[in-house]
């Protein structure tokens, strides 16, 4: 198929998402490819603590007393000291697109040694379409030297559009705590070169630390859930955002995208720690995975707020019993869709004019 | 998750099949990887013809004429003049595993060089587990330096049997006439460094060029269909043959994978030609695939044969409205039942103690 020869590079279209910066290398290093867009900080600590942003970057910066300010009684469903707050930046963006990174991913090389332009190959990924409803074996066709293989039906060949470009980890792999004991000096060297579909009615883990996606099209799909600070679980924020957003994507008909871009990770968090946050998640995940795989949205559900609204119902009925947390949440899912929309009055651009930056 | 250390290479469990072997070079090149195997050659053509294998192969040939006195009136199912005549070989291996390979690939290379030893990877495939019920994002888990990663429900960890390896094509590119049409420059040059399951419910398009299955596990379902002389279509034996495997192999808890290894495809089979045998299939497979997308499978369908006769049912119920075609494959496909069954009285092995070797 056609591929775009060059990627427009949406200067005006896409913020960049940081849930806090400790590492002050972390903006040296992305300059290059950062500098162009606007970031959007999202302080996941103590508010009276300052961030340092290098000298020549467009940004802004919440912490938690922005957060509450903007957000009033509502700012209770943003979590507090986890980087889960993030998604308070999806929410007061004002463009197309959203990248977000994690402060100890740093630029990857491909096999030539060349730095890898991790937001380029996002946006190539989001501006293409995706094919959920039939594999091809040779990957996304809308690569370059790439195409529908025999016995891909015609019929499906336009593909859908991309709402979500999960990107990968070099070095440092995406395990969870119990495996990061077992494997501690376990490290992700093989690049795989390829992009593809996850296709239709299959759930995937989606990590939050390189991550792109059209907040048009499934922004307010994207809520980290309730973690850290007073909750009882975490490092399932991302999880909890794929799961919904995957079962959201499936009904609206979206594309999920995964594989390239790699960044490089930096450093293992601490396993001990990990595992003090995850070991609820690690069971109940048994009970969530199958409610999301057996969930069906009625046909009523034609946008992405009617459909969050939806699984926010499933949720509290089916999921309560697990543990009273998913009440709590479920709420707290209502609220981020009533947040949602007060910032995003037309549907896509936020109303807020600005942040505190 | 551990990963075989080596490989064992099963030479007395695995049998290659060949449609036919119209170019010498071709067992010279494999001659290191695939002597220590016993062959299994099913000339596609005129059985008048001789077909000269190099010395030194241990090997068993047939032809129609062979097909005819093995099978009498059941050799109906087996086509005639196409390479769907290869799924023969299936039913009269006595084998665990099969490899079959179409006779213009040859040794691939992978990125640093080195030769591709295709069988050991196709082995390694089928020995370790398939994970169809949720997507792994570092890819096949079972691999050296990949595992599950965070998010992936332990309970799914252990996988499901393995019955398909579906591997790939460097060069010239499984393309349909109409694709091949539009860009006959077009080569695969992408070495894709990856192993995955395709997930439960997914169906993909299956080629015969360079695929390895269990034989016991899902072999019956393995039928190429009704091509070539006196059918009204071609190129569609090993697409029928997947969408049929994909379908059984999630009613009964396989796993199917694609990706590595790469075989060197050396030549594009003639565009024109190809189209005259594929027009009918490219409509077609546009109310085919929806059938298999939507086919159930009963309770009661507990082994492949079972599973088999059950589609064959549907086929003749659902499909013979697209063209009377369908009607004769249903029947085609209780034939080739009836005769594994008959030549694989136990079930796996075969009956037949040899062909016309």
């Amino acid at each position: 198929m056609a591929s775009p020869s060059t990627t427009p590079l949406l200067k005006d279209e896409l913020d960049i998402v940081i849930p806090t910066i400790r590492n002050l290398d972390f903006l040296e290093m992305w300059r290059p490819f950062f500098q162009p867009y606007h970031l959007i900080i999202v302080q996941d600590g103590d508010p009276s603590k300052t961030i340092k942003v290098p000298e020549g970057f467009d940004y802004e910066l919440y912490n938690r007393n922005d957060i509450n300010r903007i957000l009033g009684p509502r700012s209770s469903c943003i979590s507090f000291k986890d980087s889960a707050c993030r998604c308070f930046g999806y929410m007061v963006s004002k463009k197309k697109y959203i990248y977000t990174i994690d402060d100890d991913c740093f630029v990857a090389k491909n096999p030539s040694g060349e730095d890898i332009n991790a937001l380029d190959q996002h946006i190539k990924n989001l501006l293409s379409p995706s094919t959920p409803f039939f594999f091809n074996t040779l990957y996304d066709p809308y690569r370059e030297g790439a195409d529908f293989v025999r016995g891909y039906p015609f019929s499906l060949r336009e593909g859908v559009q991309t709402a979500v470009s999960h990107g990968l980890w070099l070095n440092i792999p995406d395990y969870d705590a119990p495996t990061q004991l077992v494997k501690p000096l376990e490290r992700n060297a093989r690049y795989v070169d390829a992009v593809l579909t996850i296709p239709k009615g299959t759930l995937f883990p989606m990590c939050g630390m390189n991550l792109a996606f059209d907040r048009e099209l499934i922004g307010p799909a994207m809520y980290f859930g309730l973690m850290g600070d007073g909750q009882p679980i975490g490092r399932y924020d991302d999880m909890w955002a794929g799961w919904c957003v995957k079962v959201i994507c499936d009904h609206l008909g979206l594309g999920v995208k995964t594989g390239l871009p790699y960044i490089w990770h930096s450093k293992a968090s601490n396993p001990f720690v990990n595992l003090k946050k995850e070991y609820k998640g690690i069971f109940w995940q048994e009970e969530i995975i199958p409610f999301f795989q057996s969930a069906v949205l009625p046909k009523e559900c034609t946008n992405v707020q009617k459909c969050y609204i939806e699984l926010s119902k499933q949720v509290k009925a089916k999921l309560s019993k697990v543990d009273p947390y998913f009440d709590k949440l479920a709420d707290a899912m209502v609220t981020w869709i009533e947040a949602w929309d007060e910032l995003n009055p037309a549907g896509g651009s936020a109303k807020l004019a600005n942040g505190s930056a």
